[in-house]
């Protein structure tokens, strides 16, 4: 495949970003930090403020992290930290986006991401949604709406603006259409040979959260022409779903291995993939019910029980014809960790072979991660 | 110190208690199975059932969950399921109170836990618990009700008992008299020296939620009486406060440790101690309101914001007098690792010295840690 030109166009959107939101900052735009799926961005948008994503995929910042975390924690919460208190003494380049934070809006989901918001307080301002962490009862619906509706009021005070329903839906409307453009992309990958890799579908999904909605409607718009003229390849290669932990920008691990070694990558169950885009909210109802409704839903391990997921992840396979499925778990994220058990039943059930890997951010284990996703390529082909 | 009556009577306890449960699950007595102190066992005794805690804090059952779990979770969650799934054939002896169990009542906590109990489905039925992670807001308090009340009709359920507020009365004064029966062991540990080792004391408070609630009173009395006749000591030994995660029954690992040491342990900030009978249930209010403002509020790492565990740690650490805390915690615990950093920092600040101790239930550190204790004895001497 010849490298696309969105991929291109997006390698200088960084810098245009980091430019974009200055000058909103300047001009008094207030900017939220998130670091999970499960805070609704329709009611940051809809009070006025700008929103980028704080989670980290790189290695460079977890040393720092480990000066106050523990070890063994995952990778992503450590990098994460690591960027936030990173100073620039210890020599390592900090990223201008996390300085420009006004407040920080988290969300209790795994312990090491809930107790590692409590370490932040130090360094940025930060307001936390608590998540009940059943999906399915009324009463955890009630608590979530309680509350997103507390969030909704931070929101008003840092911003000083008033958040209408009509504003809600008006950014639920756009946010909706966003989330048909990437079912759009992901339609295309369904063709077999796949017209894309999924490094590169990768690249846009984890920037998701960090564009602009403008600039990234329009990458996902040029993106998507771009693959609809793509020509079909000759061969089939083992069509691969990767399941399982966030891969957060500047993390492109374990896909880079998987289509270095023959495989292509035709879905991502996960939080950079169908968890973020998958179900619309409706906008029909209520905009912050409906909002609670759509997010409380999202199947992160975070919940129990987490049937949703398991039930996705077949349908997911079934509909992209996928040849076998990698667990991809980050080091010590248990909930993903332990959940591998019901996911790998359900595909063995299912017929549908199954590579579990467990890794970090660092480079020492490529090697021999490559020799495991060679045999499972040789034995799904 | 001799060895103590009381601790040589409890010898017997186990096989006694099985008998008792055998007995009463014959006469159609249903018994449940739990695994953390925020689940309120007034609700469970109220119902007319009876209750053992499950949580396991032996070896020996571990290889048989690693085949079903990460091994790089804690030793606490593996060891209970281990016990659970057990069916003798790996040639582990099982423990029978694992099977007498009609329902095990789980709650939302820390992730390993949460993710555990989706497997235990399989083996036993199971109620689970939603926690909210805030202690301190009225929509946490409300949704912490609700959840109170579904679990409150499950035991009505599994017993065919209404649960009245009269017998919710009933069984708050007499866990209030357990509560306050602790407190006064705990108040002549503040004699200094103390009359009392650690490692006794853990032995009765491990033994808490397994005892019939009678014969944890009888057992309580005997102690206390027979711990205030005990001739003082003759030399000041540096004071020991233990924090951090609980110590299952068979795990008396670090006291042990501590004790051979030199040291003598005077207080625990644990669930197998001042956690679990610190707060009383208030006795003037609605009884499943005053349940649940009184649960909710348990210092347990898996709350956020925790300020509570920290101010309970200064102020258990002024009042018994101690040289030094060890702050200890099971490998792989994010929730109470995390937390080390804000504990030690406040014991920094108050001028008390730390010791940090990680491990498992193996012996293979025992040296080790020692080597570390001895250090810190001489230090704080
Ligand atoms: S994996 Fe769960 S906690 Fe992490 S970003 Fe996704 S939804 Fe949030
Ligand atoms: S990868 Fe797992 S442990 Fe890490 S932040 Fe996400 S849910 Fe938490
Ligand atoms: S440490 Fe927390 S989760 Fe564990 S038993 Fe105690 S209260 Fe429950
Ligand atoms: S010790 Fe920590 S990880 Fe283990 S069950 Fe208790 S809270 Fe969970």
């Amino acid at each position: 495949m010849n490298s696309l030109k969105t991929i291109e166009y997006l390698k200088d959107s960084y810098s245009k970003r980091i430019c974009q939101l200055g000058k909103g900052k300047k001009s008094g735009k207030k900017i939220v930090g998130t670091f999970c799926i499960f805070v609704p961005d329709e009611i940051i948008f809809a009070a006025g403020a700008d929103r980028v994503i704080l989670c980290g995929g790189k290695n460079d910042t977890i040393s720092i992290a480990e000066q106050y975390l523990p070890r063994n924690i995952c990778p992503l919460v450590k990098s994460s930290f690591g960027s936030i208190v990173n100073d620039g003494c210890s020599g390592v380049k900090s990223c201008s986006h996390f300085d420009m934070v006004d407040l920080i809006v988290a969300e209790n989901t795994c312990d090491s991401k809930k107790k590692m918001y409590e370490l932040l307080d130090d360094y940025v301002p930060i307001h936390v949604i608590d998540l009940p962490q059943r999906p399915d009862s009324p009463a955890a619906l009630n608590y979530f709406l309680d509350e997103l509706d507390r969030f909704k009021s931070r929101m008003e005070q840092l911003t000083g603006n008033k958040v209408t329903d009509e504003q809600l839906k008006k950014e639920i409307k756009s946010s909706n259409e966003i989330r048909k453009l990437f079912h759009r992309l992901y339609e295309l990958r369904k063709k077999d040979p796949s017209p894309i890799n999924g490094t590169d579908v990768l690249k846009i999904l984890q920037k998701q959260y960090f564009l602009s909605k403008d600039e990234l409607k329009k990458s996902l718009n040029m993106l998507i022409d771009e693959v609809e003229e793509v020509d079909h390849r000759n061969e089939h290669m083992p069509r691969i779903m990767i399941s399982g932990c966030p891969m957060s920008g500047g993390n492109t691990k374990v896909p880079e291995i998987v289509e270095s070694r023959g495989g292509v990558i035709v879905a991502e169950e996960s939080c950079t993939g169908t968890r973020s885009f998958w179900d619309p909210v409706d906008e029909n109802k209520d905009p912050m019910l409906a909002l609670a409704q759509r997010y409380i839903k999202i199947p992160c391990s975070c919940m129990s029980p987490n049937e949703r997921r398991i039930d996705h992840i077949l349908e997911l396979a079934r509909e992209f014809r996928v040849d076998g499925v990698v667990y991809y778990t980050l080091q010590f994220c248990h909930g993903y960790n332990i959940e591998k058990y019901k996911v790998q039943q359900a595909l063995k059930d299912a017929g549908i072979p199954m590579l579990f890997i467990e890794t970090d951010y660092s480079n020492s284990d490529v090697e021999q991660i490559g020799v495991r996703v060679d045999a499972f390529m040789e034995m799904i082909s």
